[in-house]
């Protein structure tokens, strides 16, 4: 097992810090650390699984059931009005955390978003806390 | 209201013919008729909701659910071991269909599946019924 595999459960569990945006039994949710556009959001299982189909049923309703919630406090907070969900499998497909995530990446007038390519950006650490922060409200 | 606007709505009603891979009381699967790859499947609520983060709470967990049990149907049928799965919502992220959508996209090693760009194909008329058949199999 690599460092990567275990990242984002290690993220769930508070031992690395994250830009927490949400929480409940079975998941969790932060800011992409190079995010796509401002609000750049990934929703895990806390439980490592490494592609969709191994997920179990309890788990996947779970996310089903938080993503529109997470989606609409994203929108909410950024005032993005268009967005795209992205969770890829397999090395093959873009994914390189082996654990199960949704990116939802806000889509603005400027171009930012999911573009043609993936010119991922640095989260910037004055604003990340402050934009975090005010998803947050919207979920509680 | 523009056909379009109504085009899955109708599609689940059985009022528009598809290749059906999938459908329960608020979900429906089918092929898309423009695929990317092969086994490229779309999964909508049966009721129409423009975007992701509009669904109702039951239909939402219906999604999630169902979302897992789909792709590992399509993996299986296809063999494909990669994937993506894309919801795009609003116009400036892409959305052509004004209604909640997850694309389920094969990646293979020739290099087919969600790409840079988005070169779509037509759907093979001769092997989509046998593919459709395939899939709907695994989920039966």
């Amino acid at each position: 097992m690599s460092d990567l595999d275990t990242l984002f459960e290690r993220i769930a569990a508070g031992e690395i810090p994250s830009h927490r945006v949400y929480e409940d039994q079975h998941v969790f949710a932060f800011l992409d650390i190079n995010p796509l556009s401002r609000g750049h959001t990934l929703v895990i299982p806390k439980k490592r699984y490494v592609k969709l189909d191994e997920l179990p049923e309890d788990v996947a309703v779970a996310l089903g059931k938080a993503l529109p919630r997470i989606a609409k406090a994203v929108i909410t907070a950024t005032g993005a009005t268009a967005y795209n969900v992205l969770q890829n499998n397999g090395r093959p497909a873009g994914q390189a955390i082996p654990h199960v995530h949704f990116h939802i990446i806000p889509k603005y007038a400027d171009g930012s978003g999911l573009p043609h390519s993936w010119p991922a950006r640095s989260l910037d650490k004055e604003q990340a806390p402050k934009l975090a922060q005010a998803i947050a409200q919207h979920l509680s």
